[in-house]
């Protein structure tokens, strides 16, 4: 009797462990995922843009393309540039030294988008081409430049980073004037394949 | 030996348990997931858009920057619009009046990208920043504007908002001339960590 | 006793499967997938896109809309067309022939953001309209067009490809000098819902 009522418990012990196992399986079926603790991958780089300003075609590493009614292409528009689209393919390196050796660069654009502060958004990819890393990484997310630490969205890669997803946080490092600017971007994924 | 026949009948619902628990988590791994019957985060909200005409500077929340040859920056273009970039930073409310207190802002472009009808593509950021959200959500997908309905990619989020996905599905809820209109904009989150 | 032998086993036996049950789904909550070695979906499709040149307004898909200082919207810009903004909606067929009846529409732009060669971002969706899919797909990603196969992200979807995920590899099929270009789109989904 002492056996049978000792296998009761290991059973219902059992079928406790399996209801948990099923119910964490069936939480991942409706994707409500507990942030984890630590990305899967993680990597901080520097950006650096050289807005060409009418001068400095042979350094500049970005443009202004589109501007609203009124403003120029050389000048970032007035109130808050609103309205100025930059196409820009940046070098990044892994320190802040904008002649250390790119290890890849971020091309796309970023778009001044309001009237009374600086913010920006975001569509660009950073394209990785080092020893450590082959592939890209696509990003998208608004910018509130005035914000010490701000975070976009890592939507996808490839290659070394093929299917990833994360976050990624910008603060500007420095800045000369309205033609240099360097950003550190620390890159967080939460999904890697 | 009854107690075994029982004891086997229970092992045997074991293993089916097991193996069942088992399957559903090699399911997850292929990623074949089913469509989900409720997301695990829903929110309605109101975007309104005051396109500048040269004369509305103030009031304005976007502005044509980019537009085909032939056409300016105040007007929109003939042929639907195809080639005018509009960049935008948009008040968005949980009501339909555009004078209530702001949630948020959208920010970003939209492109109308067809010659035969009013079409748009949208990239854009919901920056939300309320006592119930803080954070960020990320959009990009077409915008057939003359379909009653039409579904839009969340492809991530930061904030209240960490790593994001669904559907928002957008209709036009007003319009005012070429000068203002009114979006509802039903965001469904099927994946929320 | 020999029974209870037996029965320690069978015991032991469920709770290895248990944990091994458990482990798995633990895999998942890190989010640590394993790339699959087949895609839930893949669909190869031709993209046409015809640049407007100043002469062709009725067959034109696409035009320049913004481009950088010193460059007009009708001839792409000297430097590797640096700076273009190009809008488009061309049309998707499963051939490579250009008056295939297409099953739907690529729409979104394209912009030029290298110096030295021949470079571009895109960002945009398919818009799939036929009795095979309804639905859309959103990409993006960096498109170094010299490159004979590049891989681009899959974002997001809805309808037929609500919530995917995935890799495009892109690869130019023909041009005919500035004006027309055809993409071979080889699409891969790893995420279905």
């Amino acid at each position: 009797m002492e056996a049978r009522r000792r296998l009761t418990l290991i059973i219902a012990l059992l079928f406790f462990l399996i209801y948990f196992s099923c119910s964490s399986s069936s939480a991942m079926h409706d994707k409500k995922m507990i942030k984890p603790s630590n990305p899967c991958k993680s990597l901080v780089l520097y950006f650096h843009d050289i807005l060409y300003n009418g001068k400095n075609a042979k350094n500049a590493t970005s443009a202004i393309v589109a501007a609203p009614e009124g403003a120029n292409l050389t000048i970032l528009a007035g109130k808050s540039h609103f309205g100025d689209v930059v196409v820009f393919d940046d070098p990044i390196t892994v320190d802040n030294n904008l002649h250390s050796t790119p290890i890849g660069r971020a091309q796309g654009v970023y778009v001044y988008d309001k009237k009374e502060t600086f913010t920006a958004w975001l569509g660009f990819t950073l394209v990785l081409n080092s020893t450590d890393y082959q592939g890209t990484i696509n990003f998208i997310g608004a910018d509130p430049i005035m914000v010490n630490k701000r975070d976009i969205s890592v939507v996808g890669g490839t290659g070394d980073f093929f299917m990833a997803r994360g976050i990624a946080t910008v603060s500007t490092d420095a800045f000369e004037g309205e033609v240099y600017f360097r950003l550190c971007v620390d890159i967080k994924l939460y999904e890697c394949w």
